[in-house]
């Protein structure tokens, strides 16, 4: 399958082309307003010409081979088009019908395999079926089904979307531009992974904005996702499910806390993924990474204003949304007090007072000096670009913009309205050119800075970029371990457990507390007793060889009583933990397509109430463990809170990275597990995994 | 002062009037577009006419009297012309100039004393200096002083601002609709809150917009916001400063965690006033309060979409901003299955599929299907105004919209656009007409339809809708409290502390702690020792009347040693608490403005790292009280958290209202109130103030 014969062809034939309303109509006025039309073929048996152009009966009649064909016709006619289309070398379609497997009936089921079966042997790249086709703008390719106001749309920007309505309201928003818009419909062959991957290798495309439902194709998505991270290329996602329940089957413990759509949020974090909550967050944040000429090079950033409510403004969601705001150099204060009015007192956020604004000069020299900070890496100016009320601010700031981007000095900005301002796209489009973008107002525009500045911040060499991608999930049924047999996994990990073995009978107890060394608690070794303290299973503080006799015969006894079906391996003795300092839990939810993740938080109420928790797919090293650790809230608690002595977090970063290569090499056998409590002692003195339970998969 | 005559003035002089750019010309460009002219004079000795309008020589010259003077002339000429407008009967006045208090020079202030003083003399009611005027679109009045396009802006949403720039950004949005717009400048004369409480006593005006500063009056703003509570009249206020410090002297453990700017917040939220992060939500929300022809009658939303990526979003968006869907009843739901394809499963959030937005008539009946569905108070449309993409889908839907109106079984609905849809004002206009408000996209639209719900959830009657403020402020050294006499104001106000008291000798302290009962603890008291335990003041389980000889001893002994200054009351003889079930914090900080609020949360890490705490100015019941304690994110903690025993949070509920009474009456004599902890029993064991340090004004 060869995508550059759909999305970057040669030749292309509309089949269906027509003056009318719909489909063929759409398409073939999009042709006329934006490809080039040498390229392309207009079908159609009943007309000598479409808008003025040739028009040809059948494919077959075509003088030259095609390497794409837009089917604007109806379901029923797509297959015999597919035939034919690729008796005249076309291995790329676009298919508009629907019919398929989104109406959800037994026939759009059989229709979908049809079609899926007929490209594979004919191995053609179909887009669709079902979708609104795409936009390429580079090559000037356009097989696109809806109408849209004459404009050069051309940009970086390339765009997936699996929904044909968000591709209309992206494709409808001024200044915008793209490299590929795609509305990629039910992904019946080619997948929205294909694109992705293609886009990630597309030289045109700057940033990518991807809106998908979910992925179907884990180890594509992955490698997309992977091969961005190291071209270090912007993918901008709105995946939505965040509120809907995850869909795993088995809710564990710590499980609750790691659901689906939680995976991707890890995911995303560790490929430097930018995840957003809308579409408008999307365009902005596509926007800000594609008109910028280079990315800032520190995450410093400068803001200036007209008035003190702006500024104000600037300064509390800023502040919200983590932005930095470096205090300015003495020296950049003293040439800004010579700059501005005697009654401005020069800060960062700054206010400049609107009387500036009115000085093209002026301004550019406020806003060179704000640039030539050393601490500043990007500079955003907030104003209102009005539109229905006559302020010349505008013009004299835009000249000021342009004279320090001739300068040769410029370092990245932005501009900030306060109230929506993409209704003056005269302005826009202007700023734009000069590589200034014009953000949405601030409760966008800080979050879209914020991913920028998180993008900039991150190092892949930081990161492990792989995910254990687990086979393909069989049986349904999950087998719970005995703790010792869970233990003992932890153990080859190179995680610590207690000391401690599983006693036959009386004189193999003794023999092990001996050796582990007293006090040792005994727990009856069973898989069939999950809840072993109910039972009267668990026996804690033995001293002695006449203690260890006495429980053993007691626990077996309950047992006996309690569970008399449990098939029963023994009684776990084991060496007492001293008591911790903190104690942490650790789990590992595996992820059907994406496998394991490993979870840290403080145990108890932490959990519980504050979700104070950190996630990340399995595997991954010590750095990124305790990076982890560090980005709980609960964080300080580990480092001598309340002068108490610090804890050994170092042991426990340890312990939570050998996790995630145990949960990585055993991707196909564990589907859960749990470390609960685990034990960390002060610096120094190490981690215990107190108790522990495997779920496996088979 | 009668501030009629200030923004609804018979008689208007507009002094000098001129066609050029600047103060004079762009003023008297409005009074031509947008005043009822008649009832205007300009003012300029050296023209005959202004736009074809008469000019008038000087004030004197007027053939009647007038209300309102506009003086767009310079500051040197200000004076002068309010003596001449005053005796011309004005009695209001706009002054544009600059040149006072806000440059901040002596200068400045000088001129601002002066014109304040003339004010008064003459009792003018004088809107800036530093202003950009005002509009009052209800009886066309123009006193501004920035050109905007004409349109008729007439509406219902009133408009204060503290600056002129964010009042231009306002008026620049389409489709929005005005009763006055201020731009207060300085507030000299006339105060910000002056303003709001016109606006909240103008039956024209249905819904207030607020950019301020801070108050300077905060009598007058209590005032205006309980007017307001009470009328159901809803005040939007933007407030810069969240993320500044605040201005605080003295810094105690509870005072950090209720700085100036959370006092803004916690009194806001008595009043039911609406807080926004920026003016862009400022805008959303009063728009939306001032489109619905009426307020919802219940908090379920309904949220309709033409895809599942809408759906998604809104969903997601929704959940995040705490908006509720509730589900359909069956019939609704086997309604809408007979109106939407088959494939589509008719839920809440609702995706009807695209193809129903191209039949006004089946658009309708889904809408009024979900409309008639008895949990339903408001729809949420979601749909992209579409404005350089052709797409008849507005056409249709707009027309069923209109029918369900006409058809007088119309519940609250609004637009949602998932990209910025202000670009398209003949739509936004024409549902705007119909009632239907057209949101910003998600994120500033849900945020807005929050504050909608929390609105209409609002019952006054449930609020104690006083503060406590004090008299200005005197002295600023405060005088710290012995733990007894703090333990002791407590007691007065029905707080439970521990029993005992302050011994002047041995044989007093064994009095103390038999009538008591032991075991007791004792401790130096003196306010010159607040740290009692470092100085070895302290002695915790006495159990006989030896031990409490030997140690009033001891502890008289290091006090002589370790603090040899100290002014020394005696020890303090207390019984031994018994454990808690739980630690609380109770604190109190008397706002210099607003007076006493009181902050309560769990002690510790739930303050110090989730800063888990609720704040409420004082005074007020213990029905407020419980509703902190249930904001807490702790509260289930109170609730037998995990099998342990449910906590006696009545009593609890108690203390706190309590102690806000203590809070209100004592406001000018006590600074700060600290209790903590706070030990809460099982529930029908009360509660205990285990310390408490009271700091006082003087």
């Amino acid at each position: 399958m060869d995508l550059k014969k759909l999305l970057a062809p040669r030749t292309v034939a509309i089949v269906g082309a027509s003056e009318k309303e719909g489909f063929g109509g759409d398409t073939c006025r999009n042709v006329m307003a934006y490809a080039d039309k040498d390229r392309v073929y207009f079908i159609n048996p009943k007309r000598e010409t479409v808008f003025g152009k040739k028009c040809w009966p059948t494919l077959d009649s075509l003088p030259e081979d095609i390497d794409l064909v837009v089917i604007c016709t109806p379901q029923k006619t797509v297959e015999d088009l597919l035939r034919q289309a690729a008796a005249k070398g076309a291995r790329g379609a676009v298919v508009y019908a629907s019919g398929y497997s989104e109406v959800g009936t037994p026939e759009g089921k059989a229709a979908t395999e049809s079609l899926r079966a007929l490209c594979k042997e004919l191995d053609i790249a179909l887009m669709g079926p079902n979708c609104a086709g795409f936009m390429n703008y580079i090559d000037k390719v356009s097989a696109f089904a809806f109408i849209s106001e004459e404009r050069d749309r051309t940009g970086s920007i390339g765009i997936v979307s699996q929904s044909g309505q968000l591709c209309l309201s992206l494709m409808d928003s001024p200044a915008t531009g793209f490299s590929y818009s795609i509305s990629a419909g039910n992904c019946t062959v080619v997948s929205m992974e294909d694109y992705l991957q293609y886009l990630v290798d597309d030289e045109h495309t700057r940033v990518i904005g991807l809106y998908m439902e979910g992925a179907t194709q884990p180890e594509k998505f992955v490698s997309a996702l992977r091969a961005a991270a190291l071209k270090r290329k912007p993918v901008v996602v709105l995946k939505t499910g965040r509120s809907e329940k995850g869909s795993r089957v088995a809710a564990s413990h710590t499980g609750s806390l790691s659901g689906a759509d939680r995976m991707y949020d890890a995911m995303f974090k560790k490929f430097s993924v930018i995840r957003v909550r809308d579409l408008e967050e999307l365009l902005a944040t596509t926007q800000l990474f594609a008109t910028l000429p280079a990315l800032p090079q520190s995450t410093g950033f400068a803001s200036i204003n007209l008035s003190g409510g702006e500024t104000g403004m600037c300064a509390d969601v800023g502040d919200m949304e983590g932005i930095e705001y470096p205090d300015f150099s003495p020296e950049t204060i003293a040439r800004l007090k010579e700059l501005l009015p005697g009654y401005a007192s020069p800060a960062n956020p700054l206010d400049t007072t609107a009387t500036i604004s009115y000085d093209a000069d002026v301004y550019a020299s406020v806003l060179q000096t704000v640039m030539d900070d050393p601490s500043v890496g990007m500079v955003v100016l907030g104003y209102t670009l009005l539109h229905e009320i006559a302020d010349p601010a505008i013009i004299y700031m835009t000249e000021g913009i342009e004279k320090v981007a001739a300068g040769g000095r410029m370092k990245p900005t932005a501009m900030l309205p306060f109230v929506e301002s993409t209704r003056n796209p005269t302005y826009a489009t202007r700023l734009a050119k000069a590589g200034v973008p014009v953000l949405p107002p601030p409760l966008y525009a800080f979050p879209a800075l914020r991913h920028l500045r998180d993008f900039i911040r991150y190092k892949p060499e930081e990161h492990t970029l792989d995910m254990a991608i687990p086979a393909p999930a069989g049986k349904k049924e999950h087998r719970t371990l005995s703790e010792f047999a869970s233990a003992s996994i932890l153990k080859e990990y190179g995680v610590p457990t207690p000391e401690g073995g599983v006693a036959k009978n009386a004189d193999e107890a003794v023999a092990l507390a001996e050796k582990a060394g007293y006090p040792v608690a005994m727990k009856i070794s069973s898989a069939d007793i999950p809840h072993k303290s109910d039972m009267g299973g668990v026996r804690l503080g033995i001293r002695n060889a006449d203690e260890v006799r006495e429980a053993f015969a007691l626990i077996m006894d309950n047992a006996a009583k309690n569970a008399p079906g449990a098939d029963i391996d023994g009684i776990y003795v084991q060496k007492m933990l001293a008591p911790a300092g903190m104690e942490v839990i650790i789990g590992v939810n595996n992820d059907p397509q994406f496998g394991p993740a490993v979870l840290v938080g403080l145990g108890g109420i932490f959990v519980e109430i504050f979700r104070d928790t950190a996630l990340l797919p399995a595997p991954f090293g010590e750095a990124e463990a305790m990076a982890m650790l560090e980005s709980l809230k609960a964080a300080p608690l580990f480092k001598g809170y309340r002068g108490k002595a610090p804890l050994d977090m170092e042991a426990l970063a340890r312990m939570v990275a050998n996790v995630s290569r145990l949960a990585a090499e055993k991707r196909d056998e564990i589907a859960e597990l749990d470390i609960n409590p685990v034990f960390v002692y002060e610096k120094g003195q190490g981690v215990r995994a107190a108790d522990a339970l495997a779920v496996l998969k088979a």
